[in-house]
């Protein structure tokens, strides 16, 4: 996949950077080509459900952002990127010490963009598929309002 | 709809106090009848994306959440519930004074219960619908292996 | 909701009639206003799953047509719309001596509108909720590409 | 994956040869292993959405039935598979000679087995991605009720 800004690497971590949900979740990116964006983050107490696993929120806000970040590398320039909707299976529970969102576009789209991403729960020595989403994005001009904006 | 539980109330409110992500998120209960749970949160500046608005995972936890809890209220004594999968539609930003999540039974089963959860955002003198997520829960005896569990 | 095009009525119709697929499974429009489109079929046994119900394909063919068209009533002149995607839950057997699929807009956009359709199985004097979807559509200008289109 | 009924194949294709649904679309099975299932199917004029392209129902049809069958060669002896929910993305028009649903198991389980779906259009030389489904699968009891059954 070829992208259309060849600032793409700069503008996914500026925009990332700015996310502070991500940065609470203590996310990172651990990969980034085009269509392709992988994002690693601890296990942490405080992002649990009532077993004592991570959220299946606090694990589709991190597919989500992989998801969107991908799309993202293949985007024009002066583009925002927004999730329309997303789709989430919770295949094993949230637990382990870290995990992987590995998110990837499908299909680049000059509108519409759809990307999927598995999730892994990581061990020392193993990796678990817990998770994977698949995901609708719109890409749009800057400054342009985006859905239910006046 | 019919609580199978007499005591469903202190049991949903029990488990919703040991999701440490409800309480990080700054999520309480708003509304509890059998089939039906509210859940308001505030606007809080850690938990948004690129735009300063919301992110889309924040607003999911607390739709799976009310739908979770939704299903829970129905469930006989002695089980458990958890998400199998769930789909979300953003409709508007997630802007707002505060937000309202409302989870509700579509079906309630023996095995599978369906959910389906309105986000409002939620200002002085009125609310906007944000997003609609349906969830696909299980309900399972306690102490039972959850999916991808040995 | 208002319709942008006075002629919404007779375009839908018109759209409608062009689905050979409708015709194949007898489905025809019970209902037709702004935002909101309702039809039916009957059971028939060359659409069936293993086990004599109608198969959940027949059912979301239908419940995705309902919303096609329930996004189509609202959308400017000179549009055609098109299904970005869709889920659907399946309730209960697809089983009954008809169905009616009513769709309604749930957010209708400048491009993307979001429908929900609820599939019921109908006798003389019940009808059952066997299914809901909720979907994504594409308005475009007409003879405009599609998604994947060159 | 191993198969836990090792007359699987036998009984996959019993079931299928029993869903009218796929005769009446005229698909057929392709390959058949353990997790795995390609169903083929022509074009056909008879299922077509308004611009003569294939309607996003019928693709979906032969992809739930993809996925269910790939979950079917994994299931134990005297059991049943039922669709709970699944969500497609149309990537492409519902245009070729002909279709290729390719379904298999992302993750096997004793209740709910999850399954993906892409769909090809096929031409004499090449193939383009035009769907991708997600899916939920109950794998059930012979004559145990299902969903929404007394």
């Amino acid at each position: 996949m070829i992208p259309k800004d060849p600032a793409y690497e700069t503008r996914v971590r500026e925009s990332f950077n700015r996310q502070t949900h991500m940065a609470t979740l203590g996310a990172t990116i651990a990969f980034l080509a085009p269509g392709e964006v992988h994002l690693v983050f601890p296990f942490a107490a405080q992002f649990c459900q009532q077993n004592g696993f991570m959220h299946a929120g606090a694990i589709a806000s991190i597919a989500d952002s992989a998801n969107g970040y991908a799309a993202y590398t293949l985007a024009p320039p002066e583009t925002d990127v927004l999730a329309v909707e997303f789709k989430i299976n919770l295949l094993a529970p949230g637990r382990g010490e870290g995990f992987l969102a590995c998110g990837r576009v499908l299909r680049p789209g000059r509108t519409l963009t759809v990307c999927q991403a598995d999730v892994f729960a990581t061990e020392a020595t193993e990796r678990t598929l817990i998770a994977t989403m698949l995901s609708t994005i719109i890409v749009r001009p800057i400054g342009r309002p985006g859905p239910g904006e006046p």
